[in-house]
């Protein structure tokens, strides 16, 4: 028990939580993080239900994942029906991916009620279905669905139920919490029942309605279970999936069972971060080990006891999972994460370069004031290299103004002026557009362009704004990443302020110089 | 083992959570909320450290909590000195409660480390400091603090600082997960030693680093402990406590222990809700049980399932906790999920009535044009409202006017100006805010309040914004969603444009319009 293979269901299940929408291009950089981190298996969606999906599997074909594996998502074959009839089934047999996860009714209350089939019937749906995905080439996982509930509702037919999965070719059964329910005794010995009926591995696949996702999935694995599903920031239908990333610092930190390539957990709290931040969502503050709380001490004797002796209130020491106390005295948390991106920049700093304390400083200066880094690497080298003075002045803004205005109609142009200098010259230009932000955003680049031509390439692909304090609502600091591209490269930025225009003001110029250093780099190369 | 008690620690360790600010007057407030809903005990604040806690306990001396018993809480006495010269001690015997709770070391590191003493000299600290209290008529828990780390440790002298406590007098003892590192079988293991060498109850106090705060509270109850602590919705130092409203459900309504009154379990999700708004902090979510999505169903078929019979996708009644079901309008969910929406509105409504067929057809029409109801249940309820002519006229706006402006100096206040239109009367308001959204909502509130007094408890607590489509950003569509509270429900609305000044407005108006109508609908029924 040395070794527990992690399943992330992020772009599958944690799509169906509430609030949660990914474009294509969120999903490819949700794979590519994941993949990066060393997760052994992503699921990534449903291509006979979803369009979407569809299309984000074909173009996952010309760049697939280095470490992980891709797995699509579908049902078992409908009732009464041949599996070479199904379309559903087709095309999930036509995804160009090695793995694939089918999920089945295990309680008996599910295949009689809910599909209205008989029991035989629904053992042969699992039996077809899987033989059929097997002789197609595929490796199938078998999600048992319910199979806690049905386990205690009718146990001998669940078991049939995974010994169909078992006998038809599955590389592996999962145990469904699906309703999120259970409890971890009961999780416990229902495993350990299975895992003594079955030889192909088991996993666990829990949902958090009892606030219990995290200790059910270690009960699991304590009893036999050698995969452990779920979404890496807990997001998911209800009250979420298995949190992964407290899952595998529990695993791999406290309980000596490998599940990713050691060394990678001190990257975990950017990746959850990052992960977060293309959902959209903020992270909650005090979620186990990568967030922005779990690691603050305010009582002053646990900060007092903090410096004394690290152990006396941590379990962990924030570093090992990337993250940072949060008490003044602990400047050097979370600086091995920072260096490592720092020297991806400048190689030549070691983390005793002034500089490198110098940067760290700032760093956390601009934290305080809302910045974020996780997401918008495009902002932090531009941050490193102005502190390093590595960037000329491209360019200046004088000014700008916008204006928005409705009345009558629903016609409301927002307009924007501005006037940029670049060497002692100036230009002023102005449009408008489908808000501030845009006809800002178009009036720069038209400036600009008379200087920098290449700056016409550019364009943005994703815009996202986020109240940095919740609870302050639209009165509070505010966020803003925007994602750009040049039609060859993709780079996000960031931008904070108390003002919403500001702050995208503020990314939108990060986004040019980018562009500008870009250029001047391949120039000069 | 059919009856467990609940100390609330809210006021006390939820105070020392990341944001968390309490005045005396919220202090009193969330005492009576949570006396209201019969916890047993509410430790409010240590006098002995805190002015306002002193205040605080003074103050309620003349309106004391009616069911839960009120606990003021403080340190055993300094080591090498006598309980008659300890201050701290002496201000907490003089506080007019019946229990204190008094925190001491078991892990002998923290004797020795910590507070650098000898381990004898603490055994008397543990000791000297409960007799003491018990002389001045007090009922004494004593928190044994990082119990499961001494035990570890030292298990001998983990047990002795234990039956010093119950030598001394004390009413009870609470094994503390200070750093929130335990698994739920070391907790059991633990608890059940301990439960074995002693004859007073004993209490389980954890925090959720490893995410198993629930559930090592649950194990502990199963190993025999009597009393759980924890804040109501898992505020506090670092991850949190342990989350009781998470923790009440389980036992009360799914392990039949019993430990509130009878009852009521369906005020939870209120009360959740409620002590949040006083914290001023948003409630995540997907929290168990209280939620706002925690029974949200999005898969279309999990939607349809739940519909065929509940228990397929719940394993517990949302009104049994108070909460409400919330089948979520999105791409994948069928047509039988929105009529299940329309007919909370409107009941009489059938599959085939053709005012079912016009909303669907009208939903479509909004969806193409951006707008998605998944999580805006209010703007749902104010569309099917508005088409079958439900709703009154309450205002209209006339026109607004935003203006954003730089130039120099990063200062830039956007400013508003908004005119609306009641029953022929009109009133002008103006106002400046952080971003154009934010003036416009102070001007919109402040114009509209003039009309309708109750507007002014409205505030918002989330704002997002969403371009739609990916690929083309800010010139793109833009969908912002807007969540509200007046205190006692939240709300969500949405709004999309191909502006999101004018996508926010919409958002905006749609959440003044159903605080109105909600308010109406109360005074008639």
């Amino acid at each position: 028990m040395n070794k527990v293979q992690i399943f992330d269901s992020t772009l599958r299940d944690g799509a169906q939580g509430e609030n949660v929408n990914f474009s294509v291009e969120d999903k490819f950089n949700v794979m590519k993080a994941l993949d990066d981190f060393g997760i052994d298996f992503i699921e990534a969606g449903n291509p006979a239900s979803n369009p979407k999906d569809l299309e984000f599997f074909k173009k996952a074909e010309s760049c697939p994942p280095k470490h992980s594996k891709l797995v699509a998502f579908g049902s078992t074959r409908r009732k009464n029906t041949s599996c070479e009839d199904d379309a559903n089934l087709n095309a999930l047999a036509d995804t160009n991916v090695e793995y694939v996860s089918v999920f089945g009714k295990s309680w008996d209350m599910h295949a009689t009620e809910i599909i209205n089939t008989t029991l035989e019937e629904n053992l042969n749906m699992i039996s077809d279905t899987i033989k059929y995905l097997v002789s197609k080439g595929k490796k199938v996982f078998f999600d048992a669905e319910h199979y806690f509930d049905g386990y205690k509702a009718n146990p001998e037919y669940a078991l049939q139920t995974i010994k169909a999965a078992e006998n038809a070719g599955a590389e592996a059964v999962i145990l469904c919490d699906t309703n999120g329910g259970c409890f971890p005794d009961e999780i416990s010995e229902i495993v350990k029942a299975v895992v003594s009926h079955v030889s192909i591995p088991v996993g666990i696949h829990c949902h958090n309605d009892t606030g219990c996702a995290v200790a059910n999935s270690l009960a699991a694995v304590k009893s036999g279970a050698l995969q452990v599903q779920g979404t890496l920031t807990g997001i998911g239908e209800r009250c979420g999936n298995t949190n992964l990333s407290t899952v595998i610092a529990n695993l791999q930190l406290k309980m000596g069972i490998e599940c990713i390539p050691s060394g990678n957990a001190v990257k975990l709290t950017q990746l959850a971060r990052y992960i977060s931040e293309i959902c959209n969502m903020k992270l909650t503050g005090n979620m186990p080990y990568v967030g922005k709380s779990a690691f603050a001490h305010k009582g002053g004797m646990h900060a007092d006891g903090v410096k004394k002796n690290p152990r006396s209130f941590e379990h962990i020491s924030p570093e090992a999972v990337g993250n940072k106390r949060n008490i003044l005295l602990s400047e050097v948390a979370g600086r091995s994460a920072i260096l490592h991106r720092i020297n991806e920049i400048a190689p030549e700093l070691t983390k005793d370069s002034p500089e490198t304390k110098a940067i760290i400083d700032l760093l956390k200066d601009m934290e305080f004031k809302g910045y974020q880094y996780e997401a918008a690497e495009a902002s932090f080298e531009l941050l490193v290299k102005k502190y390093l003075g590595r960037i000329e002045n491209f360019f200046e803004i004088n000014y700008f103004k916008i204006i928005g205005e409705k009345s009558g109609e629903l016609q409301n142009p927002s307009s924007a002026i501005v006037k940029v200098a670049v060497n002692g010259k100036t230009e002023i230009a102005a449009d408008e557009g489908d808000g501030p932000v845009n006809a800002l955003d178009k009036a720069l680049r038209q400036a600009l362009t008379v200087f920098y031509p290449s700056i016409a390439d550019v364009h943005l692909t994703d815009y996202k704004v986020r109240v940095i304090d919740g609870s302050a609502a639209t009165a509070a600091n505010v966020r803003v990443l925007i994602e750009s591209t040049d039609g060859k490269d993709i780079w996000t930025t960031v931008g904070a302020s108390t003002d919403v225009i500001n702050a995208s003001v503020i990314a939108l110029i990060d986004s040019m110089e980018y562009k500008l250093i870009k250029d001047n780099s391949r120039k000069n190369s």
